[in-house]
């Protein structure tokens, strides 16, 4: 069940254009409450990452700010804008493939989960490889272009 | 320049009905570019923090996601969601009113200002006791009506 969101976010996230793809899917229950993409450069949204658009969304959908008992797949590690937004969603289980050990804010950088005192449950490393190298291509792509 | 801002601000918070009374207010060249309070009860939204529906209103006002030149003035310590919002927002000056010891991102709880590398400003306690006093009040209105 891991590997099919992450595959279904990784789909997703190739998808993105100008932006860093990174995707963010969140799960209830079985059912996909909602699937976004990081688009910051093209909504040109200083919030507009994977996670937040994902919350807003499942928010939306469940008319409640809080997200009791979903799950959030993600392809890269949340940074602490993000994190502090999932803990504050009452995400129960956060599942993401790459590590950021430069913002990660679930144990990479910072683990801002022990500051919110959540009992959140995190597991990174999922789809690891795939996660790595579609952001690998993109930066490629980037350089290559220039 | 700062109490005449953070009046504002405070006068804006109190219009807050259902949630904790923030206010946010972002200015550019002297000039007010968005003004938002924390509706995350109102509008059942996460992430609906005074501060990030204020960087959202700059962002599409000013059509960029980075908020150069801008400075935030907040009658509450921003949390961490906030802070790093602010940070990549690229806010130059950041004053703030109450401080936030459980969750304060700018120093209080954290410094994610570090973390960031980041050059921004900030100063906080300023009008401090008539932002704790809208805070205290709505605690106190809180358990009254219970």
């Amino acid at each position: 069940m891991l590997n099919k969101y992450m595959t279904m976010a990784l789909g997703e996230a190739r998808k993105s254009k100008k932006d860093i793809p990174v995707a963010a899917l969140i799960v209830k229950n079985g059912e996909i409450v909602s699937l976004q993409i990081n688009k910051r450069e093209e909504d040109n949204q200083t919030i507009a990452h994977a996670e937040i658009l994902a919350i807003i969304e499942a928010n939306k959908k469940l008319n409640n700010w809080r997200l009791d008992d979903c799950d959030m797949y993600v392809t890269l590690e949340p940074c602490p804008m993000c994190a502090w937004a999932i803990l504050n969603a009452r995400i129960k289980n956060l599942y993401f493939g790459s590590v950021d050990l430069k913002y990660g804010a679930f144990g990479s950088a910072i683990d801002l989960s022990k500051l919110a005192n959540s009992k959140i449950n995190v597991k990174g490393g999922i789809l690891e490889d795939d996660c790595n190298q579609l952001i690998k291509d993109y930066f490629e792509n980037l350089r290559n272009e220039k």
